[in-house]
């Protein structure tokens, strides 16, 4: 059962908007066991629509297109469909109660153009539209099915999630299919590919894995088909996590500055950080979450040396004899902010975000990070990243992140 | 000159990614006069590229492909190219030197896999990627051109933007396009469409006007085909920015945060921020800019009432008359900062971030913000935004940074 999603739209091809539409459809598709092995986005033209349908008709089984189903005149997606189908427009009464209903909600006066709307092609089955006046249209053709609906995110969502994932599953039947994302952070993709190199050939043939990387984070994504296969699933991830348990930070749609939320509450611990290098950004993603307030005090960036000493009580003579970035100072930082904040934990870094300031000793992409803990202990450590000062205030903080994890899992 | 973009990879089918690559390369591409008539997304099988490339060569001029061009087993798009323009692989010795040189600077060792990197079709003229390990190739045949480049956003966008779209032009010319995009802040793509309606009507057949609106920016592009026309086309601009010069701060693509960066350099004057909830977000817009520590001395985020007093110096008695978020407390938080890290301005913010949290008096959505001037003086606003958090804190950042603008060009 193969599904392939068309969407049109002129603002898509200029750029003007992200089809989102798509990656949701998918998504909602993929969970359902619907394989999608195409998405197409074209001109609202009726060349293109003709073409990309005689195409995707060729390749899949379901083919379900959005947009063009306005009440303007750039929306030709219905005509299209009619000559397409060889089909005329018949008047249904229960869309124009729909409609009605719509804009005495609205406030709105209907129009000629709106009360066309209620006219859908005589071959196609009519989808409600509970959300707007454009009807889905379904069809079937030589045991293929090809639907059209309307391109509103919203609207398109109820369509396709209450009327034609039932009504393709009850045609076609739905197909087993396990899957799992998992989140590493501390290691590049070629790396994490090598270290987990055996247990991937390994994998049985009805396994899929692939690599999804991100600045300072792999996603690694893993799927089987089959029926039966649960238990060969989990103790493959359980293999897995076996080979990296110290990458592995989290599944799925999983956030890092929302795990640690989450064990800081449960621990009832609080946190605050000293940016420097990072500039604010590890505050951020941690005042991102919603609640955060319960367990982040606050942040000093202390951008100058002269607030390093005054507000985070850093000697200045280590800033004198090791400058702002060393692991002397970095260290200060972290316990100055703990202190200040009067918090369980705090994350200080510093280091040369680049494109400039790097040196011979301390290159563009090096970078101290220190972890100040509940016993008053510190833990610190170097690196080098890159040369890229968005890349590299990304990777500072999520290996922050993923520092102050496992330490507090440890403690 | 017709473009299609095909993008290969099984995370945007199964809607693990949303196809955010697609949209920014149609956008650059519009930018740049070039048409584009077709956008796929394909999984990365060999069936799949080859018929993707079959259709995509029927239909357009230039075929831009990404993804399948990393390390691993999964990314087969370069032994595909080789099969279908029937070349093999030969060994660059540059792109092993720019192979070499990243895992140089990421401190990672370099493994077969990542070697093989540095192969590349012969046919292919290689794009040299400096920001990743796979080059892009560009292909030329019948007088068309193909062009496969990865799928790592940065990685393409500097490929596209450096290499492929500049040879795109030499190879075929470029129309003539004018365009201006008009970046403003302040109000709603609704309320701004109002406040231009005359303009926007009376603007002459050949031009174009679109709304390109963004959490808290909304920008206008404006086109114009046509020989001659340069004066027109300025004379528009013109007339647009004398109906709201308050609300347009730059053009193109600059960032609020870069704009106020050249205008404190060239005062050489500093900043310094408190923010209670943005969360350190405008610390790390501000610090997002290469040389930002030329003026901008550190943040405060003070999450907590504790901190707001102790070192923030707010009085406790207004803290407990007024609550955190307020008019009078959001005062003494610049005016608190600015003295901490002596610097010529400060901004302030405190507010209801959402989604939990509000009041009847203070609903989700209510921020202050105070910008301390170098003359003593502080100016403050209330703001109603919306409910969603990451909305509301963007919003409150570009608010503060564009009234800041405002403040230093009348200074």
């Amino acid at each position: 059962m193969k599904a392939e999603i068309i969407n049109i739209g002129d603002e898509i091809l200029i750029g003007q908007v992200v089809n989102t539409n798509a990656s949701w459809m998918a998504e909602k598709l993929y969970e359902s066991g619907i394989e999608v092995i195409h998405i197409t986005a074209i001109a609202d033209t009726k060349d293109a629509t003709f073409n990309a349908l005689n195409q995707a008709i060729n390749r899949a089984d379901i083919v379900l297109m959005t947009g063009g189903l306005g009440p303007t005149k750039d929306d030709i997606t219905k005509k299209c469909l009619c000559e397409y189908f060889n089909t005329k427009l018949v008047f249904y009464e229960e869309a124009y109660e729909n409609i009605k209903r719509l804009f005495k909600t609205r406030g709105f006066k209907i129009s000629e153009v709106n009360r066309q709307q209620a006219e859908l092609p005589e071959k196609a089955t009519p989808l409600p539209n509970p959300n707007g006046t454009a009807y889905g249209m379904w069809f079937e053709q030589n045991n293929k099915v090809i639907v059209s609906m309307p391109g509103v995110p919203f609207e398109m969502k109820a369509l396709l999630q209450d009327e034609i994932i039932p009504r393709i599953i009850e045609k076609f039947g739905s197909k087993k299919l396990l899957k799992r994302t998992i989140l590493t952070q501390g290691v590049g993709e070629s790396h994490l590919a090598e270290i987990i190199e055996n247990w991937e050939n390994e994998l049985p043939g009805n396994f899929k894995l692939a690599y999804l990387p991100q600045p300072g984070i792999v996603r690694l994504r893993l799927s089987a088909e089959g029926k039966g296969i649960e238990k060969e699933f989990d103790d493959q991830l359980e293999k897995l996590h076996q080979l990296i348990p110290d990458l592995i930070w989290g599944y799925e749609d999983d956030l890092l500055e929302e795990i640690i939320g989450v064990l800081l509450k449960e621990k009832k611990q609080s946190i605050s950080t000293a940016e420097s290098c990072t500039g604010g950004y590890i505050s951020h993603l941690i005042t991102s979450i919603p609640g955060s307030s319960e367990y982040f005090k606050g942040s000093v960036v202390a951008y100058s040396n002269e607030i390093k000493k005054k507000v985070l009580n850093v000697h200045p003579q280590l800033l004198a004899e090791f400058g702002a970035v060393s692991k002397e100072v970095v260290i200060e930082m972290a316990q100055g902010v703990k202190k200040l904040f009067q918090t369980d934990y705090a994350i200080a870094t510093s280091g040369v975000a680049g494109p400039d300031g790097g040196s011979k000793e301390k290159p563009v992409g090096t970078v101290w990070i220190a972890l100040a803990l509940p016993d008053g202990s510190v833990r610190v450590k170097n690196y080098l990243f890159g040369k890229n000062r968005e890349r590299n205030i990304r990777i500072t903080a999520l290996t922050a992140l993923n520092q102050l994890r496992k330490l507090i899992l440890r403690s």
